[in-house]
C-alpha cells in the first residue's frame, strides 16, 4: 500500500489566519509524475452533532455560508478549538452555543474526511439522545435559527435537498441507518 | 431572507492555479459585526457517478488523497472541465477517464455543496444503470484501482467507515434512499 503514497519534496505554508491555512506542497508520484504544488487547505478538525430532544426531534440549524452565498439547513457544529482532544465535549460545546440545548446521552459515532483531496482535517459525528432546551450563546457574528425536525421526517428531508452539505447528508443518513441497524 | 446574508465590501484574489483558487472577502454581517478577511476556496463543481453494472455492482476506486494522506475508497468523478455545462456528460467522461466503463442510463440526481463554509462551488451526483467495463485512461498522475461492491453491500460499506469522503457517504446513501422509495 505505501508505494501508492506520493512523496512530498518541498512544502511551504501560503497564508494563515485563524481558521484556515493554505500550505502548497511539491510532490512526486510512485510513477515519478510531478505535482508541483498541490495545495491543502488546512484546520483544525470538524465536529458536528445529530441531537434528539425528549419529544424524538432533531436539531438542526439554519444559517447564512458565504461560500455557499445563502442560508442552510445544517447540524449544529463546526471547528474545533485548539486545545480540545474531547471530540463529545466540543460537540456539546457547539450544540449548546449555537441552539442552547444541552445534556443528552452522547456517543462517537464515526470520523470521516470533509474532503480527502483538499482537506487534511477529519470531521467527527456525535450522536446525543434527550437534549434539554436552553439559552443559546453564539459568537457576535452568528445568527443561528435553531429548526426542530421529527425523527421520522429526518431522512426525507435530508434526501430533499434542503440540507446542503453533502458531508451533513452523509453524516445524518449513516447515524439514522445505523441506529435502525442497532 | 435577504437580510441575513452578509455585505462584501472588498474581495481579492490570494492566489490561483489550475486547480483551486483562494479568495479573501472583507465581509459585514446585519448585525454590523466585521469579518475581514473571510477566506473562499473557489474551484469548478465537482460531479461523481454512483454507476452499476449488469450485475448490479457498484463502481467505485481506490486512489491516494494527498488532503487525507491515505487511500480512500469513494465514488469516480472530480472537478469538471472549464468548458464543460453538462452534468451527466462530465460523469460519464470521468467514469469512463477513471474506470474504463462506459454507457447505461444516466440520470441527475442532486445537486448539493461540497462544504458551504467554504467551498464557492457544488457537487453534483449522477447515477447510472447498466454501465459496461471498459478501458480507463487516467492521467499520468492519477493512479486508481477500481473495486465492484454489490449493491446489497453498499449501505453497510458507505456507513462503515470505507468511504472517507463524508460528501461521498452521504451522495452513496440518498442515491440508495431515493431509489427504494421510487
Amino acid at each position: 500500500m505505501t508505494k501508492r503514497i506520493w512523496s512530498v519534496t518541498n512544502t511551504r505554508q501560503i497564508f494563515k489566519d485563524r481558521w484556515i491555512s493554505v500550505r502548497a506542497d511539491d510532490c512526486v508520484t510512485p510513477t515519478g509524475a510531478t505535482i508541483a504544488p498541490y495545495y491543502l487547505v488546512e484546520s483544525n478538525d470538524f465536529v458536528h452533532m445529530l441531537a434528539f430532544d425528549a419529544s424524538d426531534r432533531a436539531i438542526l440549524v439554519r444559517q447564512y455560508r458565504h461560500g455557499f452565498a445563502g442560508l442552510t439547513l445544517e447540524l449544529p457544529g463546526g471547528i474545533m478549538d485548539e486545545r480540545e482532544t474531547d471530540v463529545t465535549g466540543a460537540a456539546a460545546r457547539e450544540l449548546r452555543e449555537e441552539t442552547g440545548y444541552t445534556g443528552g446521552r452522547l456517543k462517537h459515532l464515526i470520523t470521516l474526511s470533509p474532503d480527502p483531496g483538499r482537506y487534511t482535517n477529519r470531521v467527527h459525528l456525535v450522536l446525543a439522545e434527550g437534549v434539554i432546551a436552553g439559552i443559546a450563546a453564539p459568537e457576535p457574528t452568528e445568527d443561528i435559527e435553531t429548526v426542530l425536525v421529527p425523527r421520522h421526517e429526518l431522512v426525507s428531508l435530508a434526501c430533499s435537498g434542503a440540507v446542503t452539505n453533502a458531508g451533513h447528508v452523509g453524516l445524518i443518513l449513516l447515524a439514522l441507518t445505523r441506529a435502525a441497524d442497532a
